[in-house]
């Protein structure tokens, strides 16, 4: 998979994409990263890509010209699957839609900042538009780095063991039991006992109940 | 406010702090950002800090004693007004959690990763676990760079322009209008007319009518 960002922040991401899983999928040449500067296509010397906001108000947006150089260039040499558009009013992220993603062969994700990107450039080239909660943050590249991260490790060969992805949270629509390891004891706290029976089908059951159990009591919402 | 955060991936979270609203408000002497490395406090010379899962499967939990022996020194230090777990299956966090927690002087946020922290941390120590969203992500610290960004961004004197962050998207319940900027006509498409007209009061009535129509169109979970 090959994935474009463009973002005005680009130091931004340097360092989660350099570490853990995210770093061994592009050493296995399972995923290519490439982050652009948008500095590069500023409108003049001076390195402008935004301007104020029309109609008066606080806060920048971030011209079109920048984004839509950025963008023919990458357009002309491939087809993007989607191109993605970070934005507190997106679709809200969620599994099933990172499993969708997770197909794709490119992906073109722009990162908003400021108080966003003039909205011509949504109409006239983003096929998708996604949020990953409902909170505010300085820029959509902390989004990106979700995306990707959460694209990336469902990318068949990146993950050590294939089941680790399927038994995570939110894969069964169930949220994950509690998880243990040793000591076996541990300030007066032990360890379930079933957990340390050996009894691989008793320990499943278990483990089915307790995940169905947290999900009621947490997320009920997710059983509906 | 004092944020510490607790990973076995300190090199992830290096440029997300180091620029932009968070570079800002940590020279401004705002937010004061510290990174606990787990393998400090690791339980052998080998630097191991996690372990098998107990009852089988794939993916390591993060054993109890490193992050008791790092949480042990930071509480001996001061006390904190949250003590914070990143987890796929905690509260789901959205703006008004973020307004509450910008109040704190003290944050402690630990990271998960790999299949997560063994259950007896969570019952020993944490306050309170958050999620960043439905889906599941190599670990938490992205999660942490988020809650960060998000509180941070909050504190007073950390953006220029206060009102900046009061009308952003979920502070009032609403997604923000469409904004636009420079130039007026872009490809045969032109900027709103009201927009340009000068007259603030008109101005500030159409951006209320677009935000509520834009949040009816995609989010009306936010309306009821």
């Amino acid at each position: 998979m090959r994935l474009d960002i463009v973002t005005c922040q680009p130091e931004l991401l340097t360092s989660p994409f350099a570490v853990s899983i995210v770093k061994r999928a592009q050493e296995k040449g399972l995923a290519e990263i490439h982050v652009h500067d948008l500095r590069r296509f500023a409108i003049n010397k001076h390195g402008q890509i935004d301007d104020y906001v029309f109609g008066g108000g606080a806060g920048m947006v971030l011209r079109v010209e920048p984004i839509a150089a950025c963008f023919d260039e990458l357009l002309a040499q491939r087809t993007y699957d989607a191109v993605i558009y970070m934005t507190p009013d997106g679709e809200t992220l969620r599994q099933p839609l990172v499993n969708r993603l997770s197909l794709a062969s490119n992906l073109l994700i722009l990162c908003g900042h400021y108080k966003g990107v003039d909205e011509r450039i949504r109409k006239a080239y983003i096929t998708h538009e996604i949020s990953v909660g409902d909170y505010v943050l300085s820029g959509g590249e902390l989004g990106a780095a979700i995306l990707v991260d959460a694209v990336v490790r469902l990318l068949p060969g990146v993950l050590g063991n294939e089941e680790s992805a399927l038994s995570d949270s939110f894969q069964d629509n169930l949220l994950a039991p509690p998880v243990y390891t040793r000591p076996a004891e541990w300030r007066g706290e032990k360890v379930p006992d079933i957990l340390l029976s050996g009894n691989t089908p008793l320990v499943e059951t278990w483990r089915h109940e307790q995940a169905v159990e947290r999900t009621r009591q947490r997320r009920p919402d997710l059983l509906e």
